[in-house]
């Protein structure tokens, strides 16, 4: 089969076209003819070497895709041949075909491309783990959501919003902040013009945020124990602008703010399979209404990685930028 | 009513005698004649100016008393006349009489003294809060504890073993290590002398501690994360070497910790009522069978409060220091 291998820790030119095995599924696993795959900043991580594979784990890159059942392994229960899935994968999305466990696959939403299904799972699997069970967002609180404009954040905005939250965002730009309050954003923040601890102590009248969702670090941080309300929480996805920082410690112990924190990849099969229960309960019947739909960014040809990823890194997009494998 | 009282902010000398009024039982409220009073480093920080009463408090020191019961208010329930209790108090129990709210005051356990029941109540409201409902430390876990021969250290050892924890604590000197571990500590680290992020990964096989209970702040919350397991928890209750510090928040995020904190005083009756009720329920069957029991350090007379202080501030105490009121 055709994937797209890192053939060296670099720039995007380093990834390239590659002839692989057609993977085998192990027991409770899928084989899952790609039709689309999505592209995500830890893919980019990857490819600098900056986020190596956990052991395992596929060395090819590619974190979740959509496409159609095309073998089972033993015991993967509800799963048939033809069957239309989109899954997180344990790497090896920029290919042809993937293996992924069952538990880890979900239905395509009715009415929803392949494109689009594609674009589903690793911002929502990470955005439910985060926003509503790590960080136990509550209907009539209120998320400050950083990088509102990223497949992160348009999704975190329409999914906090259809749960009877409101939803602050920073961005970087006036083209993002309008396409967030289009998404349902009670408030956008320019973060070139405008202080945002400032602003959301207005949007609040002087309350802050009960959880803020922040791939920031950095000064964020301090600002972000500013920013939070009274018992609040922070959950860290990222640290783009740097992991080691100054925080006030007082500050998170008189306000008893709870900061913690989670990666995705390295989670047992059984906890990404547990968040995809919870999905499939929550979230689907409200894509499925199209109430919430990933917003799309661009689309490439699986051979157009390297494009894919320059766009990632120009940091113009907004929402998701998926490639077509088929 | 004899109390007394801080004149102005400063050394220990500006705690003196003083004339007040004897305070009357508000609804819900019982009217303590005290025979013994805690004394806390909160007080310390209070008689310096550094920690002021909340809006309401008493201005008069003093966090915690035992004695007799001599006026109830309305709707205080199961409280008589006569009976003898120790309580959290809002302020004034370096003083005759306090007047407490009956949520927040419980029996004196059977066969305790006075002197030790006022030990009770500051340490034991503190360490069940913040280890076993914050930090949510369970059976089999390992407990990591700063400040170990503090009045809050002497607690949480004596009640996380009883309760089936491992607990490594930290403190300052070979003899407050040795106290430690006659507590039930499986090992005592003399910050001095040794590295405690080494020693906790030595004493748990490369795991760390499940829950680490600070009250140092400074440079020890970036080695929290590090002496933490993943998943840890990291509960701050004080900021003794310094409030703004620096710490790797990756390191949080791919460990999954949480790090959260609290202070008690300024939560509500309800709140430390809450905690009085389960107190009783799993904690005083222990001390009442003995298991567990405050280190008292030394007592001093009511009016000897600046000698108490002093030997609180010299830092070689060990456990809790308090005051003979009668």
């Amino acid at each position: 089969m055709l994937a797209m291998a890192i053939t060296e820790p670099g720039g995007p030119e380093v990834l390239a076209p590659s002839e692989q095995p057609l993977p085998s599924p192990r027991p409770g696993e899928i084989l899952v003819r790609v039709h689309a795959a999505g592209v995500n900043r830890p893919d980019v991580q990857q490819r600098k070497g900056a986020y190596p594979p956990p052991p395992g784990a596929s060395p090819l890159p590619g974190l979740e895709v959509a496409g159609e059942v095309a073998e089972v392994g033993e015991g993967t229960g509800r799963w048939k041949v033809g069957d239309k899935v989109c899954a997180l994968t344990n790497g090896g999305g920029y290919a042809e075909y993937v293996a992924v466990h069952g538990s880890n696959a979900l239905p395509v939403p009715a009415g929803f491309s392949m494109r689009e299904a594609a674009a589903i799972p690793e911002t929502f699997f990470t955005v439910w783990h985060n926003v509503f069970e790590r960080g136990a967002l509550k209907p009539g609180e209120t998320l400050l959501l950083h990088g509102g404009s990223s497949g992160i954040g348009t999704t975190a905005i329409q999914l906090a919003t259809a749960l009877g939250s409101k939803v602050i965002v920073t961005a970087g730009s006036a083209d993002k902040c309008e396409a967030c309050l289009k998404l349902g954003a009670v408030r956008a923040i320019n973060y070139r013009d405008e202080d945002f601890v400032q602003a959301v102590k207005d949007e609040t009248q002087g309350k802050g945020a009960d959880v803020i969702l922040d791939m920031v670090g950095g000064d964020y941080v301090a600002k972000n124990y500013h920013a939070a309300a009274t018992d609040g929480r922070i959950v860290q996805i990222a640290t783009q602008k740097g992991a080691v920082a100054e925080a006030d410690f007082a500050r998170l112990m008189m306000k008893r703010l709870t900061h913690t924190g989670s990666t995705l990849r390295p989670r047992t099969i059984e906890f990404k399979g547990g968040v995809a229960a919870a999905l499939e309960a929550r979230v689907w019947p409200l894509l499925e209404a199209r109430k919430i739909a990933p917003v799309m960014d661009r689309a490439f040809s699986l051979r157009e990685a390297a494009e894919a990823h320059r766009r990632m890194e120009e940091g113009t997009h907004i929402g998701k930028i998926v490639l077509d494998v088929v």
